[in-house]
């Protein structure tokens, strides 16, 4: 069901990229701007975007433009923090820098951004209702930028916390899709409590899903993941399992090892997997999520209840 | 006169800062974001900002965070195109890349964007005026990015015209000083027509002032510039002069040449000055500002419309 509902919501955001990112003068800057955009990926932020309104009541159809910011927000981040990880691939295309070049990739990032902010406010609402919205996604982008520079400043640490890291997910991944639910309500015009309950379930979910993308960033595969596998691990970055694991004393030679060999990652993945550090953090995810779902009790039983309930669960149990 | 009118804006602009950029978690990021805001500049745009408003018969103390919401892309801007340019210097201060690193001013950069929605959304005025000042805003974030890429390919290109000159700077300086003057006058409640004349009085005092920046790069002197003389020359820039001097054969050694010597510069100033490409720019920007001020006709005379035109005459006329 989750799977056909993703599926509809993101054939209508790759319409919108047409509508709302036309190739415009100069030609390159846009072809740049669009290729990440156009890669697709699953289009999960929009996606909850839209089954908030529908759940909040709202016309799915004039809000397609709002739901895009919120892609175009994401996309945006991950052209810039690609620059700062050196990453090589993303969603199996080459990432922009690497294509462009990096000063081109920032200025690609920065038109992402703008045009987010753009396509929001040609949506057809009620202005105060859409202030409220611009309000959220600048917060939110803020909040953005605090996360990554938590986690840029953890790769000179040793010594991070659960708890910072939990934090850092939160700014970098959680209000994101907290605000794609909260946008979505509050364009439909729902209640301030509606709306801070959507804000929690996105956030929640959205802190599970970030959990989760550590987990299959070692157990799933290059093809799957659109970039290397194990790219955290050997990045060094403090990523939950990490910090489970250092605490647990587990040794880990592919730790931050650039050049690290494929027997050597599959050696640190036993380690993890038996360790149960990977164990930890699934139950983590998981716990998020389900506190992310009980924020929905206020909602009616609707339709885009259950979808949104089956789009949580699918956001960790996804296989890639 | 305008002297004492800018230096007034620019306290409460500094002023602004505090309020509006507070010293927030992780602290780092928030250091590193206030680090160009507050070392000044001479805060011109949010000047035409409050000067249009006063014009447009509009309340300055309400509308000081969106006056600030124009600084700060401004400074957005110069810190990635400082990235981009490899800059060491400016406003006689390091620039944010070369003490906090390249991936953390892309994020200060990126921080400062988003601030400056949220400071603009948290102006106290009509729902439907701040949509409006929103929309042009990231309209103009969009344009500049267009610029500054339009700046990145002529680094490539022998045969820049001096129409795709204009356009550039139109876009990545033009635009912005429309915003600030539009802005000011539409979040007063102004008329459309009202409205449109100040932005083209902005959009062309704003490209007369890139132009006069290019001819103090070359004229002015470093400790002046806050940035080292000459560097749009050695860097091998696109700018007027140049397109100039290259039309008219003269022969710079210099041009593109990052080693060049303090003396090989003086050599190249006299060839500009004799070959009369300086004097060419200073007449294209005398004439900009002819016709930025052209477009006040349609306000009644004001004090604010006569310091206005100073302003306009400032732009070109200041000595760094």
């Amino acid at each position: 069901m989750i799977d056909k509902a993703i599926e509809k919501y993101a054939i209508l955001i790759t319409k919108a990229i047409d509508t709302y990112l036309p190739i415009d003068y100069p030609e390159g800057l846009y072809e740049a701007s669009r290729h990440l955009v156009e890669a697709g990926g699953k289009r999960l932020r929009p996606t909850m975007f839209l089954l908030a309104a529908d759940a909040a009541g709202g016309k799915i159809e004039t809000l397609v433009s709002a739901a895009l910011s919120i892609e175009l927000i994401h996309n945006f981040t991950l052209i810039h923090d690609d620059i700062m990880d050196n990453a090589e691939l993303r969603r199996g295309k080459k990432s922009v820098h690497m294509i462009w070049g990096t000063s081109e990739a920032i200025l690609v990032g920065d038109t992402l951004y703008s045009k987010a902010f753009q396509t929001l406010g040609m949506t057809q609402v009620e202005a105060s209702r859409l202030i409220t919205a611009m309000n959220i996604l600048s917060r939110t982008a803020t909040s953005i930028c605090e996360g990554q520079w938590m986690d840029l400043e953890f790769e000179d640490r040793d010594d991070v916390s659960e708890k910072e890291y939990m934090t850092m997910i939160e700014k970098k991944t959680g209000v994101l899709y907290g605000a794609s639910a909260s946008m979505g309500a509050t364009l439909s015009g729902a209640s301030e409590e509606f709306v801070r309950g959507l804000d929690e379930f996105g956030r929640f979910t959205g802190m599970g899903f970030q959990i989760h993308d550590d987990v299959l960033d070692l157990t799933s595969t290059t093809s799957a993941l659109g970039k290397r596998r194990g790219g955290d691990l050997i990045e060094g970055k403090k990523t939950l399992i990490m910090i489970h694991a250092k605490k647990h004393g587990l040794k880990l030679s592919a730790f931050g090892k650039k050049d690290a060999t494929q027997q050597e990652l599959e050696e640190n993945l036993g380690l993890l997997q038996n360790g149960g550090s990977i164990d930890y953090a699934r139950e983590r995810a998981e716990m998020l999520v389900k506190r992310g779902k009980r924020a929905l009790d206020i909602l009616p039983d609707t339709q885009a209840k259950t979808l949104m309930l089956d789009l949580a669960d699918y956001m960790i149990y996804r296989k890639y």
